[in-house]
């Protein structure tokens, strides 16, 4: 009687930290999450290593794992491929293990569509909240600069949407203490637990 | 713009150890929970304290409350009432705090009609998980007790329906520990947030 691992994506717009917050999850002694790492065609650079930072492949490749639908998600980026091996993640989560992926919203979109029931936490910048009380005691901002924001913030706040959780990247610590506490709560979710409890009296 | 507080309500089968879960979560020092004091006509017992330990009421003002529709929930144990007042639980999470109660099944399935928004726990009794394991490792056991533990463990099952978590009461530390994450994990959940940076963008 063994558990599928969760789905766990962080994602959020660009420049937030995504990157970063991912780096201190794993430095983390208790995270017990499996990183999927990324494929790309890109060259490696120096000190990178295949397999460990990326896994390398020729353009002809790439394009042969799109076409056999290999990839969970997959994006082009300055004439340069990535994506996610969807094989790994698909064993991973079988062998009863979370995985977690760190990906641009894009991705995170093409995801959702093939694991509705993956775990999606948006990553939001905390000039978010803070947008106004900066807004309420500046008073050297120009309307048009005020309005530039307050659209940026609008279209921040679609892209939520998609998403289960938003975690709010005011310190990488506070964050990285959500986002272990969120997986934990949904581990505990009652369909989940339920549904283990179910099979193990049904199989005895 | 204060976001309303959480309603977290904690129940589970008796005996399970909901007091002793509850106490040491409000012996933590971070703990921001509000408690919220039931109320009971049974006498006060040697070192209790009204407006502490319990409300003490007179069986009239108690039914007086109960025409009124001011208790959130309330039963009947052993000739006593018991229940929890709804005005203190409105006021607290109108202030924005989170409002904790701890009660017995009944009451909770009570406290879902008037409040399906809270966050519902159930404590479980780590036998649940442990009842697989004892089925297959002991021989003494006659048919019939095990029988006897599969109907008590679906009866169980079942309760849980009502709930949106399952917490395994393993161990009081670890339980807590889930309990806090769970808390932290609701605080994130999108529709939450995003509601409160909609209406943020609103107000300006």
């Amino acid at each position: 009687m063994r558990e599928k691992g969760l789905l766990i994506v962080l994602s959020g717009p660009s420049g937030v930290g995504k990157g970063t917050v991912r780096k201190e999850i794993f430095a983390r002694p208790h995270t017990a999450f499996e990183y999927s790492i990324s494929m790309t065609t890109r060259k490696p650079r120096e000190g990178e290593v295949n397999g460990v930072d990326y896994f390398f492949k020729t353009r002809e490749e790439f394009e042969g794992l799109i076409k056999q639908d290999k990839l969970l998600e997959y994006a082009e980026f300055v004439g340069n491929y990535y994506g996610t091996p969807v094989d790994y993640v698909r064993e991973t989560l079988e062998a009863g293990k979370d995985v977690f992926l760190e990906i641009e919203v894009q991705g995170a979109r093409q995801v959702r569509e093939k694991f509705p029931e993956g775990l999606f936490i948006f990553l939001a910048p905390p000039s978010l909240s803070e947008l106004q009380s900066r807004i309420v005691t500046r008073g050297t901002e120009t309307a048009e600069v005020i309005q530039r924001r307050m659209t940026a913030a609008k279209e921040e706040i679609e892209m939520m949407d998609l998403y289960d959780y938003v975690v709010e990247n005011d310190t990488v610590a506070a964050a990285c203490d959500r986002i272990g506490a969120i997986v934990i709560a949904e581990h505990c979710r009652r369909e989940r637990v339920s549904a283990r409890y179910k099979k193990m009296l049904e199989e005895n």
